[in-house]
């Protein structure tokens, strides 16, 4: 029985908790699950997999058709551009699905409890540059006690990334050995690999790395 | 645009909340929202479309595949037979989806937030037979903070049933002139109508309208 199960998108954030989480409870003490819940980039997916499958971490790929039909935002609609900017009705990114990440760590519970794993891994950061309010600490503290009453279930919610800048997650990557595994990571809004390198992600992504010091191994993949 | 979304299953307690609501905020100012997770009786997806017909609303059905993905319980799996008892392992009854009500709203949350709608309505109910944990009013009140952060939205989550009895929730039925309403909804485990009468759906129901005093128009349907 695994001790923590990481919600692994496929990102550079939740790909270094990952291996956190490696770290923290040791091999084969990890799993990890992924949603497809119809991102316009499947190259998310099968960035997903392969870093699973390099860290060695069972994976379970779970299905969300919800989020598609609720419709109505550029993350899962082909037809909205992503736009460098917020949405001027409510002030909030335009790639924002309201409620997102209460979603996924709902479903990641769901799916811990069965299998009596305690802990939940999210790559969650407060001090993100989007202001999406799902990502904060406070919202992450109230969805634990939700769940944790919901389910009867003793579950902690960990988010090791919350309050540490870009260059700070790098350089965590870094002393974690999670440098390699980051080159299987995507990023791109416009779901290019090579990355583009002018989209908002990419450049939140670059700043990150220059401000640390380290190279992005994304970019030297041929 | 609506002031209330009610959660309508197409069973006896949400076409309850269904009429509370619309005595709450009045006509024209509630909607419906039901799920389909793959739920073995597809007569209760029926259900709530003949009640929100009936009684005027607009109903948004959302699909969930992800319940069914998770699996392994009695409500979703055709295999699994709904037996009078709970499970031996976790004590909760063996039709328990963990979490259920906390994705349910907040997938409601999610559909409420674009429409500028403040109200969801609920039909869990603490004194419900069954100890759900996701029917208790703590839950619904930490899930109700967790939506309000996460979404950053005002957001209230009335259940208007909480606590109270079946019979008191027949009696408030019969006061908000929902008992035709009852003749559409679907209660047994069995999925058979005119209901088994013999299934602890069928029979919790049965007593609540002996203890009321009132005849259940569901067995009047000829």
């Amino acid at each position: 029985m695994s001790q923590a199960l990481v919600v692994l998108s496929g990102g550079q954030d939740s790909t270094t908790c990952l291996y956190w989480a490696l770290r923290q409870f040791g091999n084969g003490q990890v799993e990890a699950v992924t949603f497809d819940y119809g991102q316009r980039h499947r190259l998310e997916l099968d960035c997903a997999a392969r870093v699973a499958a390099q860290a060695g971490v069972p994976q379970t790929v779970l299905p969300i058709n919800t989020l598609a039909a609720l419709g109505g935002n550029a993350l899962t609609e082909t037809g909205i551009p992503v736009q460098d900017g917020v949405d001027v009705q409510t002030g909030l990114p335009n790639t924002f699905v309201p409620g997102r990440n209460l979603i996924f760590l709902t479903f990641a519970a769901a799916l811990a409890y069965p299998r009596g794993i305690h802990h939940l891994v999210t790559g969650v950061a407060q001090t993100d540059y989007s202001g999406y309010p799902d990502c904060r600490q406070a919202t992450i503290q109230a969805l634990e006690q939700a769940i944790q009453l919901g389910m009867a279930y003793d579950l902690t919610i960990h988010a090791p990334l919350m309050f540490k800048s870009k260059a700070d997650t790098v350089r965590m990557a870094d002393e974690l050995g999670a440098l390699p595994a980051l080159a299987d990571t995507h990023t791109c809004y416009n779901g290019v690999r090579p990355p583009c390198g002018e989209c908002p992600a990419c450049r939140l992504r670059a700043r990150g790395f220059a401000e640390a010091g380290i190279a992005d191994p994304l970019l030297a993949v041929p």
